[in-house]
């Protein structure tokens, strides 16, 4: 599991930083999280191929998460794309998309599925074999959601040894990777985890930008590895965050300690300050594994 | 007159090129010329005060001339800008960027006043005691203007000896700097050209993208100063013009020619080419002051 991170400040884009946008690579997958001003650009500085690309996932309609959405659709046509596009992203996302293709009479030349949300409550919208999405509810000033990523359960590990002590007929192999008791070449049952061991252990990430403190969410993204949590304001200016439907580092250090969360990664900062290492501190009176993003920084889970 | 190119490549943004937005100061006026994806940094960079911008003009409604706009227009608001914003562009504009208002819940807390246009025939869309600027109807794929600069006929200048000869009232002296002819303090009438000369002359710049060739425009900018003129192809891609509804450097040269304009600026360059050189060596074969738009650039004339 890698994480690329495009940008992490919020508000505006500036000269040296970025606005929201991620890159999330898992199991083969590489899915667009957020999409500022510019995500194009910085997409092509980190030579990600732009055919990767095939589930974006937007939290909200700010400008600063989604403003760069549009031209990326657009490049994405220039560059006879052709493979199909997943949009994920709160209802209206499809109208200010088409409206703008319409008034540049261009369509795309690919297949543009847009998958509008309006639930208030976590729901399952991607899944095949290797990996589920889910979104997370957030409470900001527009309707928003975060979004766990999760490895499926991967294959058991057979121990061929013993799978072959026990006398099992290679034609059930498979079978046993999937978990499954067999029966050997003698007519016995054999036990899965007589012969088997648990496979690499899945993977998950929950991206959770922007929203006030909000302790629903616990239980959604109980345990994962590693927590986006955004942390725009330090505590001098805690008395903003419920203002503005924001968080402080603290409360995101709370929620990822209630969580039991593996790696709590900060980011969504105000402009206002000129350091970051106060949000770190911060954070780890409540919580010891922090990270804070920054733009063009990879993480490697 | 001062013109500052934010960028000038075609079709999309990449890591060292901006897409189509220019800077023109005029008489203590700072004109937005387009605004593609980015320019709101491109403008960061260049120290550019975001409050004396008042006015921007959006030549046509494909992104790499206008995915900048709301952006902007949103970190104004950000900003707590009060000045009023005054945009220009094609019908459609307005509906585009109240729609995504509408959904991010944030209204701008500065007068913005859309004119949107229609019109096939150049037109007089802005005027103030200095300056004019009228539409340029181009022929692209979608509707499109270009739009042309005139500062006004300037003061005349006193010939201070020649008026104090003439014996005529300090009364009069502004009468005389705006071409009046008066009477002097012996009740005679003085002709304003015996005691003035004029002022300095107007300046006038055109801006004409996207466009195929069209003679028609010849008439609108005839002997303007600066004429920047797209010219998005080389010859050897020449076929690829009318198709597109773009220009070739020689196109853009042959308008210039036949305007008698005093210098033409290239750009809108398609991103296919490596260097521009081609672009000003074929444009000179037809006309002689040539010069190359590049991001960054300023022109002072």
């Amino acid at each position: 599991m890698k994480l690329t991170i495009l940008g992490c400040y919020s508000a505006t884009p500036r000269a040296l930083t970025n606005t929201t946008s991620q890159v999330l690579e898992i199991n083969n997958h590489m899915f667009l999280i957020d999409c500022g001003e510019g995500t194009q650009v910085e997409l092509r500085k980190h030579k990600i191929k732009f055919n990767r690309i095939k589930h974006i996932f937007i939290s909200h309609l700010h400008g600063d998460h989604f403003f760069g959405l549009v031209g990326l659709i657009s490049t994405f046509r220039l560059l006879t794309r052709e493979t199909e596009l997943h949009i994920y992203g709160p209802k209206g996302i499809k109208e200010v998309v088409t409206l703008q293709m319409k008034l540049a009479d261009s369509w795309t030349n690919y297949q543009l599925i847009f998958h509008e949300l309006t639930s208030e409550n976590s729901e399952l919208i991607f899944e095949d074999e290797e990996v589920e999405v889910y979104t997370i509810p957030l409470n900001h000033r527009i309707y928003t959601n975060g979004y766990l990523f999760k490895e499926k359960e991967g294959n058991r590990k057979l121990d061929i040894n013993l799978v072959e002590e026990a006398n099992i007929h290679m034609a059930y192999y498979r079978k046993l990777a999937q978990g499954f008791d067999v029966t050997n070449n003698d007519g016995i049952l054999i036990k899965n985890e007589t012969v088997t061991k648990a496979g690499v252990k899945p993977k998950s990430y929950a991206f959770c930008s922007d929203t006030m403190y909000k302790e629903d969410i616990v239980p959604i993204i109980k345990n994962v590895d590693v927590l986006y949590h955004e942390s725009t304001f330090l505590e001098k200016h805690a008395h903003l965050a419920p203002r503005t439907k924001h968080s402080t580092a603290k409360e995101a250090a709370s929620i990822a300690k209630q969580a039991n969360v593996g790696t709590l990664l900060l980011g969504h900062y105000s402009t206002r300050y000129d350091g970051l290492n106060l949000f770190k501190e911060e954070a780890q009176e409540v919580f010891e594994n922090v990270e804070l993003c920054e733009d063009g920084k990879t993480f490697n889970f």
